[in-house]
């Protein structure tokens, strides 16, 4: 099997690692970052340089495409080449999903028209206009589409396609691997849990950087 | 504040970029990646590649210092140039801190000798005779070491020190930003919830992984 991650500049680098860990931990699976521009593309928080060598043509028919999400999102949400791809590679692919505010990349190339999908809760607000259902479930999946939460959501989205894919006894034992148990210090991950307080906190440190 | 997070060859992935999304997004707040070779240091599963600019010189006197696990822990373990950083850094460090196998290095370095840790559950045993005593806590924290299980327990152990830091509303606002509202789609996560067959499972995957 093989899974295509792609990057661009000012990805949020936990959204691709998190489904990473869980992805590249499956029998007989090749994972692959892939770019519309190859070389080091670098993180939102500047960071963070990871060394791309596929680019976009490399890759032509992935089982599983994932793009995640991060402030790059607002220069990829034009119809070019990177949606040409997502759309191309689609059209073979098991499994099509995005994490965080990649399902806002994902829904402008259209491929989620008239599904639900999810998020970044900051983001939800951006769906219908793309013409998609917004869900606040952590993990969609809607047919072949699978769409998750913000940044730390991809871990959970990836062990359910694991679970899907190659057994709940596979994607168990990557759960066991990678010991995912968590144990939050807060309650404050969702803004149906976090203090009203702190969601105006998070409002205000994400102002701007979704372009609602 | 600066934060050092140490690479090595054979790294595992998200060990490192679980606190990373959660320290880099503290305020005034560095992270900087540092390695004893710097250039591209590439994972265990050899499909990430980071682009390491600093070198140990480079990086004196972090106020937190983090060294992840992963297969490479092995080729880190006899004492030289980066257990001499790690002791150093140490003198003036606010929190010394590992995640996974990270804490055997640590261990080996004789920085935690007599204290409590946790480190993988496959890796445990392998603690006391580092003069280390064993804890099933998924996040340690004795003095000034803070120790985490295995990969992805790193962001429960970033987000308690978050809160120890600077405050627990600015690690509840990190907790909102990067939506760390966890819903595992199976309970299989620890030795203590996983099913027997998935602990054998993991065993066998992990075999020869852990130098016992």
């Amino acid at each position: 099997m093989q899974v295509a991650i792609v990057l661009y500049p000012n990805f949020t680098a936990l959204d691709v690692m998190g489904p990473y860990e869980v992805f590249a931990r499956l029998p007989d699976t090749e994972v692959v970052f892939v770019a519309e521009n190859p070389g080091l593309v670098t993180n939102d928080l500047k960071s963070v340089s990871i060394n791309v060598v596929a680019s976009l043509d490399d890759v032509t028919s992935p089982d599983v495409v994932l793009i995640g999400g991060g402030p790059g999102q607002s220069d990829n949400m034009e119809d070019g080449r990177l949606h040409e791809w997502l759309r191309a590679v689609d059209q073979t692919s098991t499994w099509t999903t995005s994490v965080c505010t990649g399902t806002l990349i994902l829904a402008a190339t259209g491929l989620l028209k008239g599904r639900p999908a999810t998020t970044h809760w900051g983001a939800l607000s951006q769906l219908p206009a793309l013409g998609v259902t917004p869900s606040h479930d952590r993990v969609v999946i809607d047919g072949k589409y699978a769409t998750a939460a913000g940044v730390s959501a991809g871990i959970d989205l990836a062990l359910t396609l694991a679970g899907t894919m190659m057994g709940d006894d596979v994607a168990q034992t990557v759960q066991l691997i990678i010991e995912y148990a968590p144990e939050p210090p807060y309650n404050s991950g969702s803004t149906s849990t976090a203090p009203p307080e702190i969601l105006e906190n998070a409002k205000r440190v994400l102002s701007g950087r979704f372009a609602d």
